[in-house]
């Protein structure tokens, strides 16, 4: 037996990703969508369509004719007890609104930010901090709900993160710099990137960017103390930029380990971090979670965005830093739609099955 | 009496750049233009004509008829004594060649990396270190040249270092990261950059780009110490990467100073940095060296590039870095074939030429 | 004495392009900007500023400081009679309503639609349609104006129009085919074209451009007869289509002629044409309407775009067509948001106003 | 059994997309790559590592390990007779040498255009003209060879073919004018397009390609008559220009016809258009030749051009020309090099072999 699935938000290209990676889920099965009063009452594909007739989806997977067919619902009046989860890929000030109606009986596993600062609430990335599953009872029993909410991370902190932690649990972490090069598709489509501002250009700024990837990175590598999280202590200082990229965020990491390591040492732990999680077997999980190439090139967005579906954290160009100290400086590669995000999100929830919470 | 000049290389991109800015400037005339043998005997505009038809002229502005005209000669029979200054722009193992034989008998500014490692030989930033030029006489003795060459740095340090020289002044330095997002100019015309690797894509390697970056940055920033220049003490790290922009590069800057000083004091450090060298009133100088935007999503490369003639760097996003003691950081954007090659080793040449060195 | 100017539509991006033409200029002084009642209220700079704080000016030029202090009025309320010229650059919805209304009493030169296809409307384009004027009568006495509306054609007819009126004129012209290639700031700002759908890609349909392009061709090449224009007979057939290209249209062209001609008098009737429109001397006119290259790889829109200010249209590969009865085939590259739209709209207003119709 | 089959050029674009297409063919094995002397001697991954380190594979599926392995052979000393097929994936000049010693013995399959004009040589489009087999026992008897050569056209043609035969066959064409918007990728590696010349810009002209698409696409219409192919009668005009896409090219086509037929009518010509030869199962045919979308901004060569495998023509845009008799223009979209190049010429030895010619 499935568990049933609505997708809240799901003309957005965050909901529209959802959608790409359900058609044909071992474990969940979508029943409805929902997205704002505008799209309310048409069906999905017409809800997609504009007005000069464009359908704007913008998966390279097919649109579902399941899901094409499907009613949109509208979000405010949707009952999230209907379901047994609920994946909201909405804007942070809706989530605010809708998630805590959806959460009263219902689990949300959510790519909005809204809930992602507080105190009860992980942040979840798959592999790395799954252990912080242990505040959803925390969170049900002082909110009084028998759902919970699970956000993931901001797109851009998920690679940050997945990469530093294996370095933090060996060879502990004092500093962390890194500068972004994000890729257009991270600020959704109304109004997203326009292309006057983009094509032979860089942008140096991404409001509020990157104040969650610094502030996330340190929740995420946190540990459960009592009834919250106590937020790692190395300092992070972000810069992130958006570049002529369709797909995937590259990020220049420099890191002050604790302890000296060589750059042997500090690529086989990257190699073969996660190797439990993936032993799970969940559907949506990669084969490893991150590679590191010694092809210097490499990783770059395009030719290493889609590997493994996706999931895959690529890393290279990993190297001593000598203005650090104990210092390493590294590249890496992270799909921001997939899992940065949709995928992501539906990677965490389908452990969260597998533990019983949902 | 203009002085007469030869451009060296004049076929490539840091060529075509000295060609573009040398019609009409009121100190130097061009009189003779080299490059290798396969281009020797063409009229310029020919030997830049590719097998299919094309002329392959890379700048925005036109090519002069006089220098279209004007026939090629091999740079490996040129004699340099023919000029009063001779600018190079070849290859590096092409510079070490043919610089010394020039520099018997002529000056000779550089964009080639050949020399910049020498002892005896200054990496000339305009406004930023030209009181180097007094090792210019202890590499004439050294070498019993009549002449001398002097290099202008890497286009990606010379962004860098034109920034971090005020704060240095004013505050001292103790560490610098940087990652770079450099424009395909950079790379040349043969092979240069390929369409199908940098279209949606960023590719996260420049061989040899770094350790330039880090070397010369302390170089530039050193002080003259008998007949060397003492590098500056504290360490750069860099990552550079190339981005699908056409020109100039775009630098993320984290700095920890030696002492503290507040937003607003690094930014007037900035700003008023170099009034007495643009008072020169030099032909090729910009009225400002550092402009240091308010606006967040300033500078971008774009947008930037061509203020002043593409000799302004464009900074802006400054802020401090917790990460860092004392850290502040900021966004710079600098173009790479003006400023950073052949225009600025232009107006190195114009300031050689008016303290008597040419 | 100067004319005293309105700018309607100022911020979206035709209108910016008025603003970016007018400073300075000699005939025409902007006493006025008015915009829809979102904007109105506010010093325009603020009104042009986004909630992240981006101000989303376009043109390449700066604003300039006069008119960034200047506040928007709403477009509604404005009344036109306060000036001796109206220059609009709003969507055609709101250009059906306004413009009738500032035309009761003023001259009011367009980019917009909405009354190119009325009888007794001219489409001008400099040089190619001039006499067209005799109509503005017609148009003032049917409608009891004081003023007038001239609109400037669709911005792919520009380009497609001036290249065929010395063909025409000289040889005749049976049948015309044309395929566009048009950049991205076409299709304005709001939303305008997405980076997610443009990059690495073409979109090879643009919402009722083609039928426009095919009217307004016939149109514009016609004759006034009596109160009205009689179109050209010849049928033109368009494909417009997206690149990602920032500014200037591309054309592709067949013709096929009434009369044989070698390429050489096609050649030459294009160059020789508007000799006597361009020795007029108006401030914003080219030397030279068309070029036509005998380099096979131009014109190209990047290199040759900003030529003349952006005022000349660049032809090239000029070539025998050997499906079409007297067939000739070339490449054209206008730029779409200056002789395409606003400058283009300045040229002809100072023509009018030389003619005292304004 | 398998065939044995050798790749020569296999280090270029076109070869690569061989050795893409290859792995764990059902009737095809490797076992041998040939390329230049330089490359001669070395692994085939060394063969495509530059000086810098960076493997030049261009190809989205990842290099098997079997080919990185393989010894690269000097393709001047290599014996055909070795293997059972040979496929060519050279520049024009080196196939008019290689083809010719090859076919003594074997099979050739080629993507090079060197015999392409040859009275006995067809120029195959799988579905399109593979009854012209009848000419490869006219060329061995002609010869004497034991092999034969057969090309497949230029990457431009085939997609303009592919959609003009069902046209062809059920209504008759009078003239065609085509304006090609073509991918970087068709310029292959060496140099190919450069980053330089392409970003945010078109350009007009593509060396003897337009020749090319205007010949073959009349001699593959052709009929064979006696020993020799009889081209089709109509006229074809073509503009060939290069775009930022890198893979797929846009085809926007205007089709005079014999007869009248409505929108619809064409259309389902074009829809049913191979059925026959998509029946034969062969195992590199899509499911279908053209697909012809109802949307009209479809189809866009991001998103069409991997369908079923790059091997579909992907057409829209079907409309009437009123510019022409009996006219229709569509759009098409087709992969330059899956089925414009290599695997379309894996699809061709398919059929070949299945008729025992191989």
């Amino acid at each position: 037996m499935k568990k049933t699935v609505a997708v809240i938000g799901a003309t957005g290209v965050a909901g529209q990703q959802f959608l790409a990676a359900l058609p044909g889920h071992p474990l969940f099965e979508v029943v409805a969508l929902a997205a704002s009063p505008r799209s309310a009452g048409k069906r999905y594909r017409d809800a997609l369509t504009d007005q000069s007739g464009a359908v704007r989806w913008y998966c390279q997977e097919p649109l579902h004719p399941d899901f094409a067919a499907l009613e949109v619902e509208d979000a405010a009046r949707f009952d999230g007890a209907r379901v047994d989860l609920v994946f909201t890929a909405v804007e942070s000030e809706a989530a605010a609104e809708l998630e805590p109606r959806y959460a009263k009986t219902t689990p949300v596993v959510s790519t909005a930010s809204a809930f992602r600062y507080e105190a009860d609430v992980p942040i979840f990335i798959p592999g790395v901090n799954l252990d912080h599953d242990r505040l959803i009872a925390v969170q049900k029993k002082q909110r009084g709900w028998k759902g919970f909410v699970t956000p993931v991370p901001n797109c851009t902190t998920t690679g940050l993160a997945m990469t530093l932690k294996p370095l933090y649990d060996a060879f502990g972490i004092r500093q962390v710099i890194m500068t972004s090069l994000q890729a257009c598709s991270g600020a959704g489509r109304t109004p997203g990137v326009m292309s006057l501002d983009i094509i032979d250009n860089v942008v140096p700024y991404i409001p509020k960017e990157e104040e969650k990837v610094e502030k996330e990175t340190q929740k995420i590598l946190g540990r459960v103390m009592g009834e919250t999280i106590e937020p790692a202590a190395f300092p992070v200082s972000a810069t992130c930029t958006r570049v002529p990229v369709l797909e995937a965020h590259t990020e220049a990491v420099y890191v002050s380990m604790e302890r000296a390591a060589s750059v042997d040492d500090v690529t086989q732990a990257m190699r073969s971090f996660g190797q439990d999680f993936v032993a799970l077997g969940l559907p949506s999980a990669p084969s490893r979670l991150i590679d590191v190439s010694d092809d210097p090139f490499r990783p770059q967005p395009r030719l290493d965005r889609d590997r493994e579906g996706g999931m895959l954290t690529a890393a290279g160009r990993l190297r001593r830093d000598h203005a650090l100290p104990n210092g390493v400086k590294y590249v890496l590669v992270s799909h921001n739609t997939k899992m940065g995000a949709a995928k992501g999100a539906m990677l965490v929830a389908e452990y969260l099955a597998m533990q019983g919470h949902i």
